[in-house]
This record gives C-alpha cells, structure tokens and sequence, in this order.
C-alpha cells in the first residue's frame, strides 16, 4: 500500500462546487484536497462546455465556463488545496476511530475526518466503441487512458480517434512504441491543427501509419489482442495490435458512487437541506449529486449548499470549539486568512 | 385611492436578492415590481458598505459591494422590472381573488398574484435624535426625509447633521424655504467637500446660517414648532424652526412586516426549503429576513432561495403550464428572452 494521505476534507469532484467547498471549508480553517477523474479542475465545466458562455452565474451578467473555473481558482488560492486528477475514487470506508478511507483507481490512500462528495452527473467516464466483442480485451490490451507510457513500450499500438486526445498520443507513444498506426474514420481531424500536421509530418517520414476507416473487428486469444481489422471505404485493412487506444468521448456515470452504501435516490444522493449530509453522518453530498424536495440543478445552489455543509463540518472536525460567524467584508480575522490587507 | 399597478410578482426589497429573483422569474415569463424604502436599488451593500469589499460572492476573489449591485442591475436589465424607491410597505392584504394588494405609506397601491418579501434586516428607518419631546413634533414639524418640497415653501427650517443628506437639503431647500439654518456639532462636515465648499459660499453671502452646537430643546405648541434651542460651545441660540429636518443615520427595524400576519422566528421569517414560502400561501420570503435550519446570512444564501422560489411562483401565476427547466448556457429560448444572439 502507497503512503497514506491525510487531511481535513476529501472533496469528491472538482468541478466549481468542489472547488468553491474549499473556499468555504477554508475560511473556517479546514484543509482539503480535491480528486477529479478528469485531468483539471472544472468538471463538466471544463470539460463539456469551457467556451460556451452561462448566463445565471449571480453577478455575472455573462460568464465563461472556464473563466468561472478560473476564478475560483483564484478564489480558493489562498487555502492551498491539494488535487489528485486522472483517478476514480473506488472505495470509501469508515474506519475504527469515525474518520475516512478513500481509495482511487490506482489505490492511492486518503484518510480524512470529513467526505464531500462534489461529484456532478458522475464520473466522465469513456465510451466504448461499438466493437464486437471488445469488452474481452479490457483487462489487457484495450485502454481507455493512458496512465504509464511504460505500458506502452515496444507495443503495436492503434489509437483510434480524430481528437485531441488521439492525436496527443499518437504524437507522444511513436517514440516509445514498437509502431503506432492512427485509425480515423474520415481523412479530417477535430483535433488542434499544429498537432494534426506534426502527424501528417511523422507519417510522411515513415514513422507512424495513418489507416482511413473503422476497426470493425478484432483478433487475439485469452484477452491478449494480435491485430484488428480496419474497413475502409473499399477495403479492409489487417493491423497489428497488442494495444488498441480507442477515444471515442466522454460518457458520465454514476459510477462506484452507487456502491459506498449511500441512500439514492434516481442516481442521486438524498441529502436535508440543513447540513446537506447523507444517510451516512460525516459524508455530505453538494451540487448536482445531491437530492432533496426543490433541487435544482443550478450551479449557484451548489455554491449555497457547500456554505451550510461547512457548518457541519466544523462541529465534526473541531467539536469543541465554538463556531463564530464571520463576514468576509468586516472580519479582520478572515482578512488575515484570505491573505488582504486591513 | 391612487391608481392601481399590477404585476405578476411583487418584491419587497431592492437589495442584492431581491434584484437576483428578478432575474430567476424574468428567465420563466414573470414580470416583477420592487418596492423599497431607500432611494435606490442595493439594500445594505449600496447603503451601509458601498466602498467595502465583499470575497465571498462565489466566483469573484474580491468585489465591491456597489459593483456588485451594478452588475445585478445590468444582469436583470433584459427584464425591465419596475422600481419605487423612497417607500415602505405599510398593508399587505389578500384580495378575494387569490392575489395580493400592496400599500406604500404614501398610498400607492399594487396588486400581484406572488409577493416575494426580500427585506434583508428589515426597513432602513431614520434614528430618532434624543432630544427631549421630540416625539410630539413628528406629525407635522419635524421630517425624517424630503418627499415633497413644497412642504417647505416659505417655512423656517432648521437641517441637522455634517453627512451628505444634511448638507444636500440644506442647498437643495434654499430657494424654497424662508430661512435654512444648518446645525452640527462640530465645524467640520463628513459630507462631499463640493457641497460643504457650496454650503459655506451661502453662509458667507448670508444665504442662510450655520450653527455649530447641538439642538437641546424644542418650543412649539400643540406639535407645530416654533423654535429650537441649539447648545454651543459657551452659549445657547435660539432658531426659529416651522420644519425641523435631523439626520442622525438609519438603522434598521423588522417594520410593518411584523404586522402582516406571517409567523415570525426571533424577527425572521420562517420558510421551507423547498419553495422558500412564508406560512401565508403565496408570499415568499428570501434572503437575510428568512429562516430554516441551518439558515446563514449570506447572500449567495439568497440568491439559490431566488431560483428555488422562482419554481413555485410559476406554479401560481401559470397553474396549468407545464414548467420546462432549462440552461443558460444552451436553451435558445434563454438566450432570447436575455437578448443574446445564439
């Protein structure tokens, strides 16, 4: 087992709720770290929509997507929160003495007195292809990240994709591969154009094959893949393969939520609209993933539950102390922590 | 009786969650009037702390309290909702009907099938200077505010206090009265050094007087003012006064609230959480004047409380429409009702 992380609050879930839980937590002197399936802070934020304006953000006659990120960021800067991103939290459990144990995907460990779960629809979570017979292939050969290039070396890779992701990784396994074949459908990438055309560049020079069309089948014995075929617009194409990369998108999932026995309710955790605590004392739910009598969607009412959470928070983390309700505009205490001068 | 304006929802409170609920309803057709007893829209942060910084509205590091006024203005704008500023509330009745009739203590009359009461501490109202009597005089002689000039055509008036609204009546009065006499208790005025420089140019034309004491007496018979008796540093003046006009600051009382029949929490509102509704079907109540469990004084608190209300005031005014919950970032209809292009 890994080193053991420990802090105050283990956010579930970075995207804006998550994020500005931390400034909330932060005023009232708990620590925190966040982890996030994806690859940056924002969630569906960032990961959906980060140009696309919104427009109910109060305050804000017009926003970013990802300029909202940015400035909760900004917002949370002066608490120094810790973030793991690319990990899927598997397991949470109570241990003897009421505090937490998370574990992620790659089984990092992280003890905490305090859960948030923060977790939006769920976990982005990749798209299979329509293959037949794909999910035989999983456990070894087919991957839908890439977590260690060294899983990489002297492999016949096929990435199959015509977006950032399979073009980033085309570009950076050629070197470490044995051969790395691009699979597209159509001869036009998505993906960003400096990136296109350094791989029309490797494949000119030999270094990488480009194939036009669909993997349509695959071949291979006891989970461990040999080749796939490609069909094009007038022919089928047999590629060598022991690592098939297939970025067909993001779909969201509940995912190992649903396991941590947690009341649901509709793929939604039942929370009371006081602490915003879950049928386990000591786990809150905010934003989208939570449920109670008038929910809304909205992310400003993930922003109001992650206020009223930190309440309960602090009873749990500091039990003795009496709490004192401060405003951020007149406490020189808190101007102290948010680090403004008086 | 004054002609009738009527509106789908009437908002009580022009402050920062009540200019918020304009735009939760406007995004679901209703068109809304507000009401409030300043004599402009913002409540405390445009009233108490214009200047001051505010770190805890989600998505701004930092904001001032008057910028953040203006920006919920500008986000409202597309939904022109009505304003009468300088009046409380003083009757709230339900008409037969189902809706509500609103009176202001200058006899305006609303009707409105929702009334949203967003009244933050309560009223603004003058403080009452301790001078002995004073009471006595408050129908007719002494005002708290200028609603009417012609008031004090041709009347003996005596402005008291070193802030903006004492040194703006006592130029704006001038040409209307008899006599202005300004009285403070020290030489030195708090007030724009523009109006204190024009204040001083009428003194030195003999436009008008300035006394530097404190009043300590008042002489009048059944409650029409006479005089006053100002305490200086080593004498006693006495000024004739018909109008007595003290601005001592505001502060702030729950007011004719208290008197409209809705249960009351240690001079808070209770509500539930789920249509933030008053124990009056009908009548809402958001922002700092509410309570629930786990309630905060916050304004992001006020702003969820807005679009969680907003639902149920649809309810009522479209009883047979069927609500269809969509987002900012990507419904076109939004977008047209905010008057951005798609």
């Amino acid at each position: 087992m890994s080193d053991i992380t420990t802090t105050d609050v283990l956010i579930i879930g970075a995207g804006p709720i998550g994020l500005f839980a931390v400034f909330e937590l932060g005023l009232f002197d708990m620590r925190c770290h966040l982890i996030d399936i994806l690859d940056r802070p924002g969630g569906q934020c960032a990961e959906l929509y980060p140009e696309k304006p919104i427009y109910d953000i109060p305050g804000y006659p017009v926003i970013g997507a990802q300029e909202l990120v940015d400035k909760l960021l900004e917002q949370i800067a002066p608490f120094k929160p810790g973030f793991t991103f690319n990990r899927m939290v598997t397991a949470l459990e109570r241990l003897e003495h009421g505090s937490f144990r998370v574990t992620t995907d790659e089984n990092e460990v992280f003890d905490a007195k305090v859960v948030v779960i923060a977790a939006g629809g769920g976990s982005f979570q990749p798209k299979r292809p329509p293959i037949p017979g794909i999910e035989a292939y999983e456990q070894a050969s087919v991957r839908y990240a890439v977590r260690r290039i060294e899983d990489f070396r002297d492999q016949e890779v096929v990435v199959v994709g015509g977006g950032d992701s399979a073009l980033d990784w085309t570009l950076n396994l050629e070197p470490v591969a044995r051969r790395v074949t691009l699979v597209h459908r159509r001869p036009e990438f998505r993906a960003a154009p400096d990136n296109v055309g350094k791989m029309h560049a490797l494949r000119d020079a030999g270094a990488i094959d480009l194939v036009i069309g669909q993997v349509s089948g695959l071949s291979g014995e006891d989970g461990i893949l040999r080749s796939v075929t490609v069909k094009g617009a007038d022919a089928e194409t047999e590629v060598a393969c022991t690592r098939l990369l297939p970025f067909f998108g993001l779909t969201m999932k509940l995912g190992p939520v649903a396991e941590w026995g947690l009341h649901l309710h509709e793929n939604q955790i039942p929370v009371d609209t006081e602490k915003f605590e879950t049928s386990e004392p000591g786990i809150f739910a905010i934003g989208d993933i939570n449920w109670y009598p008038g929910k809304l969607k909205l992310i400003l009412s993930g922003f109001h539950e992650a206020a009223l959470m930190t309440q309960a928070a602090k009873h749990i983390i500091s039990p003795k102390e009496r709490i004192v309700f401060q405003y951020t505009t007149s406490s020189t205490s808190l101007h102290k922590k948010l680090g403004v001068a008086d």
